[in-house]
């Protein structure tokens, strides 16, 4: 294979779109039920996607009661946790977790990543986030949130502290010798002793080096300065970019970013988050996600759009056209994409409402085939290194890819047979670190 | 059955006599093979263990290079990512892991248990402690450790908001109705909002009741304070008594707290760590015992020895028996103990610092029927509700335990033949938690 695509799949919430779980044939506790999990990882596997991405975020999500109540995020369960049960249940796909460098301290990050990259034999990847929800700093024991930039300052010198506890051991370390005793040459240990502006941390790490040297890093701020972590730090990078315009100039700007830091731009593989909707036809699939916004409660989506639009859209007729209204400051951008989406789909204000209240993001709609040239299209263009699958609605919406869609893009010769290698770092074709304390 | 044992299983690490990876046919590399470690669970499993219990510590063991370099405990997994691995593995066998009130966050502690424990269908326990080893607080930004009687005030302010969290949403909390759009019920969930001391945490939890209500609640504090909070909050106890006047002292001690506080006893399970040997004969198991610690390397061992008699040996003929030493200040009853143990089992100088440097704590060692027997009797006369079981080597100790012993004490009716519940709570014959927030 020349150029090929890497799959993750976005599995916190299962589906981010708020009407997926009363989707006719949908698991409405697909979020929390261990077994739902477990065959969606498995059924993940045999199409061979690269990894299982576990998104987290460290309180229930900051939204009205009226669209809590109807929000299944509400409960899911802890990335780690989960993770590690899923590394016995499977043996190739990547496991990818979310952690926060602001609510936690490097030496837990450092074995938990450790620990779950040794369980599964090489398979985890540490979603790098600085955390934006600012209900989180309440229940760490903060009246507020740090200041962004600060908050990237941390994560900054956060990674050097994790990969510096990762090189703890040299990989040659441990020999266990029953004969002589000796159960680990100490002269392979290094104590990190590391005193910066935000954190001290002594080590060592009570965990050898792991399999990978250091589990796979992602990144998914798309702030300047989480761009430039990015491109200092990560080896994969999730985003949500909404056209392929925007994911060239994304993408451009963080492979220049890593040339100007002396990086090889082929170690970052970034992998814009895209919602798929499959049919038979292109106008079947468009029914599924049309009969799937439908689902979206109107007063929740009528608060989304008046959001969106600057403007309270909550007396408009539901059912007739979008009416003009004003420009406002707010938002021009995002108010020009519903006008232009209203237009060209001839979609109701109800329709527009649930719409954008269902899923906003990038959405590939179509026949599997349909779906390969939009793919097939970005990785040519380099607006995409692969992407980051958002299923509609589950199991049906994950086995539609699965099934469907993989085939096609395998048949193209634009996704993988089957694993060529053992560990996240091999799937993503990417190098192993050496350990800077010891060559 | 009347009165029957609960057996634990002491894993982390999966030996704590520091000669067991050495010994024949051990598996070197027990604490740190994840393929070793289910195996070991499931075999736990089959002979109807309550639990499997990974202790935790958040640094490298503190002790000189030269012992270090011989340790066995130098890597091992980390417990959340452990258990969780474990949790896919097998069925009913609970799973226990430390976590520490002084290095973590009320909320993380409360989603990993919460989240385990869904994993587990029921399984989870967390001991608290409050982390003694000074190394600790140097790995998390502070150059000391806070002070005893400090931590255990953090401990118990922080038991009551992870248990406040676990009660985040009424156990019927969650309707998901696919017709109406519900997803659950906003009257019935609470927001924390606690303001103490020590912490401050809003809440709620994103994670559903656990499915014990509360995980199993350990505790393996030692000190007075320690006793008080077990007594104030443990349903189980893992303790380190020398001998079974010891034992019995502690059992009545903790007993007579829990009434005080207005706590049925039966609520609380107090299970003495002990190390088992088993043979054919008793002298056989001896043997085994004497060659386990011929392992212990020597210097090691005698720096150990020098500590406890409060007098250097390392001069002493290893060959010869112990020679007179003055009494000193320091560990009377240490010194006692080692002196009658000299004497009883005619030791050499190099014998008894190996035996005390092997593994000090109290030992059952013996055939299936002496074991049993002795197990019995600590049962009879309230010194103990069951054991935590040390393994001398693994994995024929361990082997030895679940085919050989455990029939013994299944033949007596002093343990289950069969699990009779699902959950950890029913393994143990605690009462499920009443939510605190509704009824
Ligand atoms: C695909 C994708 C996944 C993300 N996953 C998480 C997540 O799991 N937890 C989280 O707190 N934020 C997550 N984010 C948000 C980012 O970490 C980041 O906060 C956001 O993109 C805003 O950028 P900034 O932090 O640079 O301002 C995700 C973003 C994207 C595009
Ligand atoms: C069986 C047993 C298991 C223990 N497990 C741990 C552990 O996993 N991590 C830890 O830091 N301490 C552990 N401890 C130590 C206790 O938590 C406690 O620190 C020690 O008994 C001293 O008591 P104190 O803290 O009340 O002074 C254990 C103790 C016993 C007896």
């Amino acid at each position: 294979m020349a150029k090929s695509l890497h799959l993750t799949a976005f599995m916190r919430p299962v589906s981010l779109h708020t009407g997926a779980w009363r989707y006719p044939g949908a698991y409405a506790d697909a979020n929390f039920n261990f077994q739902h999990l477990k065959s969606f990882a498995q059924k993940l596997e045999a199409a061979k996607f690269d990894a299982f991405f576990m998104a987290d975020h460290l309180a229930v999500l900051n939204m009205s009661v009226e669209a809590l109540k109807r929000s299944h995020t509400v409960t899911s369960f802890e990335p780690f946790t989960l993770l590690s049960a899923l590394a016995g249940v499977t043996e190739k796909i990547g496991l990818a977790a979310t952690a926060s460098t602001t609510y936690d301290e490097p030496y837990h990050i450092a074995r938990r990543f450790a620990s779950l990259d040794h369980i599964s034999g090489g398979r985890a990847a540490w979603n790098i986030v600085t955390t934006s929800n600012p209900d989180a700093a309440r229940n760490f024991g903060h009246d507020e949130h740090a200041e962004h930039g600060e908050r990237y300052k941390r994560a900054r010198e956060f990674y050097d502290v994790v990969t510096g506890l990762w090189d703890s051991f040299a990989d040659d370390a441990f020999i266990r010798d029953q004969e002589s005793g000796i159960f680990f040459d100490p002269e392979k240990m290094h104590v990190l002793n590391h005193k910066g502006d935000e954190l001290s941390v002594r080590g060592p790490l009570n965990i050898a080096r792991p399999v990978q040297g250091w589990p796979v890093i992602v990144q998914a701020g798309q702030s300047e300065p989480g761009r430039q972590l990015a491109a200092e730090t990560a080896e994969v990078v999730f985003c949500a970019p909404r056209d392929i315009a925007g994911a060239k100039t994304l993408y451009a700007d963080i492979k220049g970013r890593m040339a100007a830091a002396g990086r090889d731009r082929d170690h970052l593989k970034i992998l814009p988050a895209a919602f798929i909707v499959l049919g038979e036809t292109v106008e079947e699939a468009k029914a599924k996600r049309a009969q799937l916004d439908s689902l979206v409660h109107y007063d929740s989506a009528i608060a989304s759009l008046s959001i969106a639009l600057g403007h309270d859209a909550s007396g408009f007729d539901p059912d007739g056209p979008l009416p003009e209204t004003p420009e406002t400051n707010a938002s021009k951008s995002g108010r020009a994409q519903l006008l232009k989406l209203a237009e060209e789909e001839k979609l109701t204000v109800r329709q527009l409402a649930q719409r954008y209240g269902g899923y906003s993001g990038l959405a590939f709609v179509g026949t599997p085939k349909t779906v390969a040239d939009e793919m097939e299209a970005w990785l040519a263009q380099e607006a995409a290194d692969g992407f980051t699958v958002v299923f509609p609605f589950l199991p049906q919406g994950l086995d539609d890819v699965t099934q469907k869609l993989v085939p096609e893009l395998q048949g193209r010769g634009l996704f993988r047979r089957d694993y060529e290698g053992a560990t996240l770092r091999e799937h993503f074709g990417l190098p192993r670190p050496a350990n800077r304390f010891f060559s």
